[in-house]
């Protein structure tokens, strides 16, 4: 293997909050980050290049997703998702576990893996923490997730104990995989990208003692980032921002932590002052599809009659394309015609939004003003409720 | 009223084929030009800015459409149609006479009008000549149509005769309120754009007779530019080509010609080498969003399972977005996956075609060249009959 491994390096903190630049094969990441969501290989009503206008640095794209089509060994002989796809910086591709978690009823999982059958054609499928790490490898990302038992919110502590320990079993059969892997091809596998990272997986539900224990025997297993899952689920949001503060207590400082599937930008900025480096949602695309705009001023939805007639852009402390150019009245009337350019114009101003606020985050951090900010922050987004 | 009218200038003929420049309120256009589709005040699947990228110079909205949703009065109240959708450069209006023959029965025409209801809630509406002047005058296009009545084909000629007659006395009644208009509000309605061209439809059907009397009777009712309706609508395309050679013949050569509707990138060629010079059509968007693609090689439908693992670009000979960046096997995984960006990168990749096409004609007849440019067209197309 030739050519340094992935990189992270912290270049300011801030209480809590850290600033860093992780360093992939392709290209570096200011890190905190904000990944959006490209689920099958692109973000939904938006191209790459208003990706790359956007300044978006790095991309999520799901396994689960391209593994049932158009398939890994065909991303793979294309020369791996980043030829596949035409994009070229930095790429995270998840494990799969929490789709297949979301399928209910059509999955089961056993101690080898998850068994489930697929929503595209109802095939039957089984997962496992070697296959995952297998169809990451070939796929190429630039850094890949561990496969990990998703739990219900509630779970009872005996469930989540149950769980927790699976994940744990699981996240050392994919080191071990991604180690082997990484010294040679396995079973016809081998990985596109030799500088692919993995991060494993912090699981425990709601308990406390269950997530410290998680935390400190995933961190022994030796990957390159830890990652922070099961949040975002339906429990209290105090709860998840304790579960987050304690959780990077036992995560060490030179190793990029993520908050997987999280949040709002109010999330955004409660986790990174509780030390979280990297964030994914699907918030800023898919509620942009349904019409609702995050502004600085509160959520905002652009279907209300009230802005029928209303001249002023979405939010008027915004720089983004849609907001220079087009009135709430014109995108009124395209989300309500169901025009395609409506999904289009409310994801690029979400995008920019969360990009935005990422930015600003750790400006703040560099000045060492994020406490300063968090307050404004919130101030601004409770003097005016808005919509919502 | 001030500045002066809409204006129309020759630049360079070439056999029956011109060159020409229409000077707006809102810029200049070169013709022959090709107008995308924006039926809503928007085109489906592409952003204003990706219009402007791709050298659009005069976009077709649609007056039905915006009449029902969010109707001509609250665009008047935006300030027109333009600031309404923050487009700047030109804009055509149809008057929405195609759209109600396309509603079938849910439609009737009498002398006074068009009775229809709206596809949207079924509300019941009556369409004069002189309401839809008025509400192209409010919505301020750079050029209005008048209301025409569009017929199926086939049809008997005394049917033909009939529609054309009434056609005819639309016309004159669409001439006279525009006239009105231009002195001064009636009703409460002002033209929002003082320099607003209104052009004739000639109609006739496929009787060359019938399309000789509307041509000269509606050029006398001194139009600044005539347009061919009631083609691309089911006859041979022979049938259609003889029709608009025929009738070009009486349209004056100092004013534009517009071909409505049509067509395929042979049709663009073959009427201005018959003396058009500017086109709208759905089929390079609609037909991108199915997955048909216009290339230099015919069309290409890129679902087909062919294109499964084909790292070539949709058209080689291109030099679009799409086309320098992405390969044929991710265009196909988008569209099958039904992913967004399928209809946007498919739609910038015929939008392209269309207009460099338009482009390339322009420069054939400046060159003199048009004939020898229609042939190397056709011959390349039937090389390779590709998907079609």
């Amino acid at each position: 293997m030739s050519g340094p491994l992935f990189d992270f390096r912290l270049t300011a903190t801030d209480g809590d909050a850290r600033c860093g630049v992780m360093t992939t094969a392709h290209g570096d990441v200011e890190t905190p980050a904000f990944m959006p969501v490209g689920t099958q290989g692109a973000v939904k009503g938006v191209t790459h290049r208003d990706l790359e206008d956007l300044g978006v640095e790095i991309l999520l794209s799901n396994t689960y997703h391209l593994f049932l089509r158009p398939g890994d060994d065909l991303i793979a002989r294309r020369g791996g998702l980043h030829r596949f796809i035409g994009w070229t910086k930095p790429m995270l591709t998840d494990s799969g576990g929490f789709q297949i978690f979301s399928l209910a009823e059509r999955r089961t999982i056993a101690e080898e893996g998850a068994h489930f059958r697929s929503h595209v054609d109802g095939s039957a499928h089984l997962l496992t923490p070697e296959r995952t790490t297998d169809i990451q490898a070939q796929l190429g990302s630039d850094i890949a997730m561990v496969l990990d038992e998703c739990l219900a919110h509630p779970s009872s502590q005996e469930e989540a104990r149950l769980s927790m320990a699976r994940t744990l079993r699981w996240a050392s059969r994919a080191r071990d995989r991604l180690l082997e892997l990484r010294a040679g091809p396995v079973g016809g596998v081998q990985v596109s990208n030799a500088r692919q990272a993995q991060f494993g997986i912090v699981q425990g539900g709601v308990f406390p003692e269950l997530r410290d224990e998680s935390a400190q025997s995933t961190v022994a297993l030796g990957f390159e980032g830890l990652a922070i899952g099961g949040l975002s689920v339906g429990e209290p949001i105090d709860v998840m921002y304790d579960i987050v503060a304690r959780a990077t207590r036992w995560l060490p400082a030179d190793r990029p932590r993520y908050l997987m599937g999280t949040g709002t930008p109010e999330d955004l900025v409660e986790s990174v002052a509780r030390g979280i480096d990297l964030f994914d949602c699907v918030l800023p695309t898919r509620n942009a599809r349904n019409g609702q705009l995050f502004t600085s001023q509160g959520r905002l939805n652009i279907r209300n009659a009230r802005y029928a007639e209303d001249d002023s852009p979405p939010d008027p402390a915004c720089r983004c394309s849609t907001c220079r150019r087009f009135s709430r009245a014109y995108l009124r009337h395209l989300s309500v015609a169901r025009e395609m350019s409506a999904a289009t114009l409310n994801t690029l101003h979400n995008l920019h939004f969360y990009l935005d606020t990422i930015r600003r985050i750790r400006e703040a951090i560099r000045f060492g003003r994020l406490e300063s900010f968090r307050r404004t922050f919130r101030d601004r987004l409770s003097v005016q409720p808005h919509d919502s």
